[in-house]
């Protein structure tokens, strides 16, 4: 006997997009020391925490300071505080949740990545392609795929997504059990109406499968008829489970907050047939194996849900979303195509004449010293296409506008 | 094709320990209003953060305000200032590590807990007997073992620990690849001198194992020939992983952060047999499913290590150790044996009359109005004995012992 490593990590891709990204810029900095290089690729916010939130971080760091006020453990699956506070602003969107069906955690990163556990290893899965690659390693890690070929993982099935169906996923041709959907999407920044969402939810009830429906970029949603939760669908809460994140929502991104909504009505099933609840399971999941989100970080995340932090982040969304407008109109004034942004804090951006991801990239490093994500970076249908983001400053977005406006492909 | 869920889940003990402490605490005060009860039963501690934390704490928050200072996403493996001060704490110690061999997340039990997925699932794993249960059930879920029967899972091996062999446990007679270890131990609060803990690592060498050292409870040792890091051994580079925890050392259980050590010598192996380095799975274990621990908290947890830092948490665990010679001293001086509580938190309390763990508990919470923690909860082999914690206050504590003197076993 000899301890034995998990083998299904063997098969993962070892270098990672962002860390390519990073030796690339590094080296572009290297040769060019005084460039003025501009970040557009990684999608980390640059506005500070607004000030309620401060306030109320602030106020709870100093409760723990005191005896009277001090916090210990708290539950596993957060406050109740935090879960009231969500459970009304779904409200907003005529949705009825129960607090018991909120588990408040680090990350949705770390919820994506962790739900997977809950679920047999048999399970079919499908992702859309190009796809917010946690979906897709944590179920490599965990055995639900073969090696990858060509780009893709053996097993899985991959929903193609890109400007010949206007980036509106087909349902999976072969069955599948569960399905990661991110509207408004990372990294296309394209929406589903609720028209569109509803194929998925109706696809899911009759296949007796769950869609894991990230909603990660729902506050920057500025279409009437594109969901803010896939709640807002009839049925939904039979089949889905929801991701949301305050992030990019209110700067949490070093701050870490974030939550799923698992229904009661949701179950799976035993090899058996015989139903089983899926919340109970998430909840055992937490208790067991996560310790709750710091005190002061939940008191912070509460803070956004007042009327004035509401005022706030919504100044702070606007200031990006009018980043993604100018990116847009930009980029569409000089003839290349472009998508996302609308509802969403990324831009999609055709390469010129059939250029691929990585030589885009490279022009727009070398000739406007402006930093992108490629998008084959995403999965293979995301080959031929570039990810910007609305995060930087209106002076560097402009800037960067300016210099690319100056390009000729 | 339907969704399936995971059926391991289904052999976990469906209700958990605490919950059926809380549930009797519950009825007793329902039927008993006005008793005071005194809780001694989970390990939470009471004492609020220390003035130097509390600032650095304070500092970040409104850093996090401030666009200048404002901090996005993190490394996930944690930020370079914390690990550094942590490498420097090991040198107490005498112990070297590197600052790449350090991951700093939210939490031990969320460490220990997923630990195990960088491992096969075919790998045969030890754990002392009682024992922290987050180590047996996350092994449950992910297959590891078969059913529980007569208080134990198939396929998972215990090592007995009880007044007969001094709690010191016997190396595995099966050959086993993951042994987890917990010293000071909880529930027990019993220790293993270095002499003791060399033989496992002896045996981790020889057999090509792993050991998880659950060192959470460090901080709390008083007696000089207890280890204060498995590193201390000579050789357990190769064959340990080391698990602590701001939660008890410095009273973070709701501020969230702890740290996990796993060095570059340590090798698995593949299924041909072949070297494998640990310290990279972990890392994109860390990198896929994690995104870091909140900034604040991170510099919360390096002004522990200052110097007026260290003399505060000093002094509280000092408070604390106060009370569990109290503890210990008066269960003593009435007859009773006890264990523990000298480089722990915690006392191992024999009942008296060979009564089981919870008659003890019940004669203890109807009689004395103070709540403990069967040992039964944590194995078979605690059957027998109750836990109490030294984490309560002082009068508290002293308010418990004269009314468990008083009762006649």
């Amino acid at each position: 006997m000899v301890v034995k490593i998990n083998e299904n990590y063997l098969k993962l891709k070892s270098s990672y997009l962002f860390v390519e990204v990073a030796r690339r810029e590094a080296e572009f900095i290297k040769q060019n020391p005084d460039a003025n290089v501009i970040k557009m690729g990684i999608g980390d916010v640059t506005k500070p925490l607004v000030p309620s939130v401060v306030k109320a971080f602030s106020e709870a760091v100093e409760e723990m300071g005191n005896a009277d006020t001090f916090m210990g453990y708290g539950p596993e699956q957060g406050y109740e505080f935090l879960a009231q506070a969500i459970k009304d602003d779904y409200k907003k969107y005529g949705v009825d949740i129960d607090t018991s069906e909120v588990f408040i955690s680090d990350g949705a990163k770390c919820d994506t990545g962790n739900i997977q556990e809950i679920f047999g290893i048999d399970n079919k899965i499908a992702v859309t392609d190009p796809v917010y690659t946690v979906y897709v390693d944590t179920n490599v890690m965990a055995g639900r795929t073969g090696e990858m070929k060509d780009g893709v993982y053996e097993g899985l099935t991959y929903l193609k997504c890109n400007a010949e169906n206007a980036f509106i996923p087909e349902l999976p041709s072969e069955p599948v059990d569960i399905i990661y959907l991110c509207y408004p999407n990372n990294p296309t920044g394209t929406t589903l109406t609720k028209d569109q969402l509803k194929v998925f939810v109706d696809y899911a009830k009759e296949n007796k499968a769950i869609i894991l429906f990230d909603a990660a970029y729902e506050a920057f949603i500025n279409e009437d008829n594109v969901p803010h939760s896939i709640y807002e669908i009839e049925g939904a809460k039979e089949v889905a489970i929801e991701f949301k994140s305050f992030s990019k929502t209110a700067g949490f991104t070093g701050t870490r907050c974030a939550y799923t909504v698992v229904p009661k009505q949701l179950v799976g099933y035993d090899s058996e047939g015989g139903e089983v609840e899926i919340n109970p399971l998430w909840s055992r999941r937490q208790t067991t194996k996560f310790n709750g989100v710091s005190y002061p970080v939940q008191k912070a995340a509460e803070a956004t849900y007042s009327e004035e932090g509401q005022k706030e982040i919504r100044q702070v969304i606007d200031y990006y979303m009018a980043n993604a407008k100018i990116i847009r109109e930009s980029l569409s004034d000089i003839g290349l195509e472009v998508y996302g942004g609308i509802s969403s804090p990324y831009i999609w951006v055709k390469t010129p004449n059939n250029m691929d991801s990585w030589a885009f990239f490279d022009l727009l490093l070398n000739e406007a010293n402006v930093i992108g994500t490629p998008g084959s970076g995403f999965g293979p249908s995301g080959e031929g296409y570039l990810r910007l983001t609305a995060f930087n400053t209106l002076e560097n977005t402009k800037e960067a506008m300016d210099r690319i406006s100056k390009l000729e492909f």
